[in-house]
């Protein structure tokens, strides 16, 4: 590291296009993740413009054994932007849509393109990218990185699914190519899949070959109140027997919805019920009533509910500001933990009864809202007035508790947030030995030095 | 390996079970593939009927280096199941259902389970496993294996969207579950996904945790006559634009449905035609005819097509007998050569008509058909006149300029059948050596002395 200057200039005669910045000049912003409650340390910050400034960069890191974390937008809940020292690599600027193949339906862009920005080209040209998590500002590498999920996984997959081909930096700097346009691949070890949803703890994801297909031509939403949220959770599956093929199901109880009343000013329909679920239809236009009624009749016949389709737009308007609204309420609600634990779909109402449990026992409040059509209950614990002081303790009993009965239920700690830093310890208290082992071993076989990501997932 | 046979007498006194022979009692008819052309040696073969089994057949493997090649049915096409000395672990006899959960519609097997018996047993239940290979004898391990396609992916995806859990014995017989029955994860390395395509390089399957769907209510199917293969090809995209949601589209020229129709003695309707697609679509039943009238129009509007709803009990039973034969057909005619590219959708007409020229070229006559809606060509190439002394090299001559040019267009050498022997050189010739030199330090960090099906696929 002594020569670190020196590479500096020579990093920036050669690529005059990349902002670096070295220890003190490294602003926290970039450091932390979207919670912000933690920042970390870092010698050397580059935002990327190439390929070949990634690579660069990390045959300079490889050649020192630095620690190397890759941030895009920064919008993780988990930590795994934090840097642990070493380089942090900014791919947010690594933000060029390459090639729209309108033929072939495939769209390659760089990781730093936001997720809200995909959607709208590729839906202006009648095309459609399914993968939908809720933050749209997140870019699409970390989407790749972290898989993540969202609301159309329940008809459509997750990130993984739409993935076709990655170019990826390995730590020793080289660039490879994983994965192809085509739609089926037999051919040797799938990288591609082990590189989606590693967290950075890999390499560098430089370019995203992604899938997409035919807009559909319309979508259509109900509303559907139940008198508890248990009642809600065992309709969604009445609604896969049933064959309906919704594109989501979410979950949502009462009491986080008052929190998005408030912090939105608007008021959310069928208020006599105490859960709901927002049950959504594509299609042709012309199937979609018959849709909706289909799911009312299969849902009706077992359980007393408020069916409203959303057609009327300032109702549909509230419901989704309100539903939007809800991660940010809580945020502005003062200190809390999300979690974004997964369970096999006929443990949820299992799950959310102990989750009660837990909250009177422990004295916390936690609200839960989700993905009931997948089984990722994503949970809100509030600090409330707990002394901050006390809360480390009393938050590392109830994720404890939490984690265990997860994990009884043959869930796991991460559905599409990651492990990243805050759920290691819960992560790593779980996971079966061998398993663990496994992923150690093929990441030494990759990242020698343990340079990416570093304290962070599974890694050591 | 001096003591095998005091190692053999112990194995059989704590697995009685176990079906064990060694040296010269190991029957040809495990050595080989389903083409048979081909037998391996090997020292000792194990029908083994548990994990505990699997795990300390691998011990004693592991302690004496010895190669180990898995076989379910011996389906393969491609030689994965040849051995190169050593072990032939069978696990064909580990074919038990050890739970079908109805409410989660997940299923937990053992690998030798056969896909015709998982299909026949979840469609008795109402239930639905999509994945489709032809070859219905094949196991549900061997499919994994392979990431088996077949006709459904085009709705549907492949084997691996259909694989929550596996169970595997590592080399070092260690017992390790990947994977769980939740439908989301992002909870450390993805290792599942590396399993699935490996080709039995890294391990065995002993259990596979599989997630089905509610069956749908009914299929019906449509045949379309063009007057060349280039238009029936081109007529998938128009599918696609219109978003049709098929479940299969199949293509099948005229000339290789007369061998169809030789060896199963039926005819093919819409004869005046040139090429054929087979369209499928599933659901309500009420919902199909729409459908398969919106496909005909869809198509009729680009194309002078003859369009045949399959509805007539015979002519659908004549059409699906000469399509399911003509692999059988082919395999009857004498020596040939199966092919499994894949190229992107859109080159599949570029690669058909090279193929014709590189045909032509070379005096060789090859047979194309496949899965029109995922760019899965299967081809034919036959031996028919030429002697037996010059089939090797000509048959090179003619792999070495397709697959060239396979990968020109961007595709791979094996969609669903693997790699195995028969097309390791040639994927050997095509690969990025960045990306076989990544698949062999994974493997081995798993298989440090490549046991595991040496010198086949990727393999050293």
């Amino acid at each position: 590291m002594e020569h670190l200057s020196d590479w500096v200039i020579e990093f920036k005669r050669a690529y005059p296009e990349a902002e670096v910045l070295v220890g003190a000049e490294i602003p926290a912003a970039v450091r932390t993740d979207f919670l912000g409650a933690e920042v970390g340390t870092a010698e050397l910050y580059i935002k990327v413009h190439s390929s070949a400034e990634v690579s660069a960069a990390l045959k300079f890191a490889h050649a020192n054994q630095l620690p190397v974390t890759v941030r895009g937008a920064g919008t993780n809940l988990v930590g795994s932007t934090i840097p642990h020292g070493g380089l942090v690599l900014d791919v947010s600027a690594l933000n060029r849509v390459l090639a729209l193949d309108e033929d072939n339906r495939t769209i390659l862009v760089e990781p730093g393109v936001k997720l809200c920005d995909l959607q709208a080209l590729v839906e202006s040209r009648g095309l459609f990218y399914p993968p939908d998590p809720a933050e749209k500002q997140a870019t699409i590498g970390g989407n790749i990185a972290t898989n993540a999920g969202g609301m159309r996984a329940v008809k459509y997959g997750v990130t993984r699914d739409f993935v076709l081909a990655l170019e990826v930096v390995l730590p020793d700097g080289s660039l490879v190519e994983l994965g192809s346009p085509c739609l089926k691949d037999a051919t040797g070890l799938n990288l591609k899949h082990l590189f989606i949803g590693s967290e950075g703890s890999l390499g560098v994801i430089t370019k995203c070959l992604l899938r997409l297909i035919a807009k559909p031509e319309a979508t259509a939403h109900a509303l559907i109140g139940f008198k508890s949220l248990a009642e809600g959770i065992s309709a969604v599956n009445t609604l896969y027997a049933a064959n309906l093929a919704p594109t989501a199901i979410e979950f949502v109880e009462k009491k986080v919805i008052a929190f998005g009343e408030q912090f939105v000013k608007a008021e959310f329909p069928l208020p006599e019920y105490q859960a709901y679920l927002v049950v959504t239809f594509d299609g042709k236009a012309e199937s979609l009533p018959s849709q909706l009624e289909a799911c009312r009749q299969a849902i009706s016949a077992q359980h007393e509910i408020g069916f409203l389709p959303l057609t009327d737009p300032v109702v549909a308007q509230n419901v989704w500001t309100i539903r939007a609204a809800l991660a940010k309420a809580v945020q502005a609600s003062g200190v809390w933990e999300p979690v974004d634990t997964v369970v096999p779909l006929k443990s949820i109402v299992t799950l959310i009864d102990d989750i009660a449990a837990l909250s009177a026992q422990e004295g916390v409040r936690i609200l839960a809202f989700g993905h009931a059509g997948d089984g990722n209950v994503h949970l809100c614990i509030l600090k409330d007035e707990i002394p901050l002081a006390q809360w480390p303790q009393r938050l590392e009993r109830v994720l404890t508790q939490l984690y265990a009965r997860v994990y009884e239920l043959q869930g796991k700690v991460a559905a599409e947030h990651g492990v990243g830093r805050h759920k290691r310890q819960y992560f790593l208290a779980q996971v079966d030995p061998t398993e663990l082992q496994l992923m150690r071993l093929i990441k030494h076989s990759i990242d020698p030095y343990n340079q990416f990501n570093r304290g962070c997932g599974y890694a050591e």
